[in-house]
C-alpha cells in the first residue's frame, strides 16, 4: 500500500513508524507545512519523500491519512476529499470529531473517509517526537462508521487491527463527550498544576528539588503543546467546560472539608475516589 | 546493624528491602499492628521476626525505623525515645514533619532523633507494595539536623547515601511548605479528577472504554490510601490549603477563558505553564 501523510507530528509520525514496521505501506509520502519538520521527518526515515503540492501527494496514495491539528484538520480534510478517487481511503486521526465530521458531512466523496482517533500519545510534539510501537495495544476509535463506505471501513479495520489496536465503535458525539472524560480534562489539570507551582516558584527556588515519582505524574502533561490542545479545547468546548466545572466542584468540597476539619468527610471522598481502581486496576 | 521497623507498610516494608539488598541490616525486627500485614511481612521475608512488645523491639536494635501513618507517628515516637539508649539511633520516615518535631522538640533523647523523609512511593499500600528498589536515586530530606546528635546524624547519612539517595536539608517548616507543592497537592488533584470521573459514569457505562496514558498518569495517585493521606493533609491543612486556593485559582481562569473563547490567553497560560519542562526536563 502507497500511503500519504499528511502532517509529521508526533502521531502522523509514529504512524509512519508502525506501517512501515508492520510492513504495512511500501512507500510513505509527507506533506508538511514546516520545513524543518520536513526535513527532520526525511532524516528520520519517517517518509521516503516530501511532496508540496497536496493533490499530487493525494493522487499517488491508496491511503491519505491527515494528522494535523484539529483546527487545521477542518480545512485541510474537505480538499483532501475533493481529490480522491473511487479506490481511495481517507481517514483522519483527531481528538476531537464532531465539527469534523461536520465539515465533510455532505461532501460527495463522504464514504471514502473514516474517522479514526488512536488512543495513544505523549507529552511531546514533532517528528522527534515520533515512537514506533505508540499504539500498540490501545484502544482506537472509528467515529459514525456506518457513513463510510464498506470497503474503505474494512481496510481501515484491517490496517488497525494489524498494529495490533483494539476496536472501538462510538458516534461522534459520544466520542467528544468521553474524551473530554478520560484525556482532555486531563490536561486542563496539569496545565492548572503547573501553572500552581510555577507561580509559587518565583518566591521559592529550590522548592522542585522535592519533586518526586507523584508530582512527575499528574504534571507530566502540562508539557503538551498549545498548538495541539487549543483546538481541541476550541472544538469540544461545550463538553470541556461541563467536565471542567463537575471537577472544581470536587475540588471545591475537598477544600471546604479541609478548610472545615471534617476529616470523616475527608475520608469518606477519598474512599469513594479509591473507586477508580475498577476502572484502572 | 540490628533494624527494628514499626509499622510494615510500603515504606517501612521498602525500606526492610533495600536495607537487607545493600547489606546494611543483619536483622530486622517488625513491629506491626494488624496481625495480617505482620503474618504477611514474615511471608515476604520483610523482617526476620515480629516483636509485639514496642520496648522489647527498640531494646534489639542499633537503628530504629518509625512508619506509621502521620496521625500514629505523634503519639508513636515520643515512647520510642523514651526507650532509647545513648548508642541508638531513631528516625521517622514521615510526609510532614513540623508537628512531629515539635512533638520531640523537648525531649530527653531529642538528639538520637533523626527526622527523615525519603520522597518516593507509589499509590499502593501495606506489606505487598513494598519494592526494594523504590528508594534508589531519589531524594531524602533529612530536617532541622541540628537538633540530631552529631553521631546519630552520621550513620543516618552514611545509610540513605548506601542506598543510593540524594540527601537534602530542610526545616521542618520549609520542608512541609514544599511537600505541599511537590506531592499533596498531585493527591488531592487527583482524587477530584476521580471523583469527576466517577460522577459520570453513574450515566455514562462504557466511558472508560477509552481510558488511555494521559488519564491514567493523572488520575493513578487516587488509589492511595485514606489511611495514608488524611493525616498527612491535617497535619499539613494549612499549607494545603494555600496550594489548593492557588490551584483553584488557575483552574477557574482556565475555564474563564475557555468560557469566553479567549484562545489567546489560553494559548499563553499554556505556554506558561509548559515552563514546567524547566524543572521536569
Amino acid at each position: 500500500m502507497n500511503v500519504t501523510i499528511i502532517g509529521l507530528g508526533l502521531i502522523g509520525g509514529s504512524l509512519a513508524l508502525s506501517l512501515r514496521q508492520h510492513g504495512l505501506a511500501q512507500r510513505i509520502v509527507g506533506v508538511e507545512q514546516s520545513a524543518a519538520h520536513a526535513q527532520r521527518a526525511l532524516e528520520l526515515a519517517l517518509v521516503d519523500e516530501i511532496e508540496t503540492d497536496l493533490a499530487a501527494a493525494v493522487s499517488q496514495a491508496d491511503l491519505i491519512v491527515v494528522a494535523v491539528p484539529m483546527d487545521a484538520m477542518v480545512t485541510v480534510l474537505p480538499p483532501v476529499l475533493d481529490a480522491v478517487a473511487a479506490h481511495q481511503v481517507v481517514i483522519d486521526v483527531g481528538s476531537t470529531k464532531q465539527a469534523l465530521l461536520a465539515a465533510v458531512a455532505q461532501h460527495p466523496n463522504r464514504g471514502r473517509f473514516v474517522a479514526v482517533h488512536p488512543m495513544a500519545g505523549t507529552e511531546h510534539s514533532g517528528p522527534d517526537a515520533a515512537i514506533a510501537g505508540l499504539f500498540e495495544g490501545k484502544t482506537v476509535v472509528l467515529c459514525d462508521a456506518d457513513r463510510s463506505d464498506a470497503d474503505a471501513l474494512h481496510i481501515v479495520e484491517q490496517l488497525f487491527h494489524a498494529l495490533p489496536m483494539r476496536l472501538l465503535y462510538l458516534d461522534g458525539a459520544d466520542h467528544d463527550l468521553h474524551t473530554a472524560y478520560v484525556s482532555h480534562i486531563s490536561h486542563i489539570t496539569s496545565f492548572a498544576l503547573a501553572l500552581t507551582v510555577l507561580e509559587k516558584e518565583k518566591e521559592e527556588q529550590r522548592i522542585f528539588d522535592l519533586a518526586s515519582g507523584g508530582f512527575e505524574s499528574t504534571v507530566r502533561l502540562a508539557k503538551s503543546s498549545p498548538a495541539t490542545w487549543v483546538p481541541i479545547f476550541r472544538q469540544n468546548r461545550l463538553n470541556v467546560l461541563d467536565v471542567l466545572d463537575e471537577h472544581l466542584h470536587q475540588l471545591q468540597h475537598l477544600r471546604d472539608l479541609l478548610a472545615k476539619e471534617d476529616y470523616t468527610g475527608l475520608t469518606e471522598q477519598i474512599q469513594q475516589a479509591n473507586h477508580i481502581r475498577k476502572i484502572l486496576p
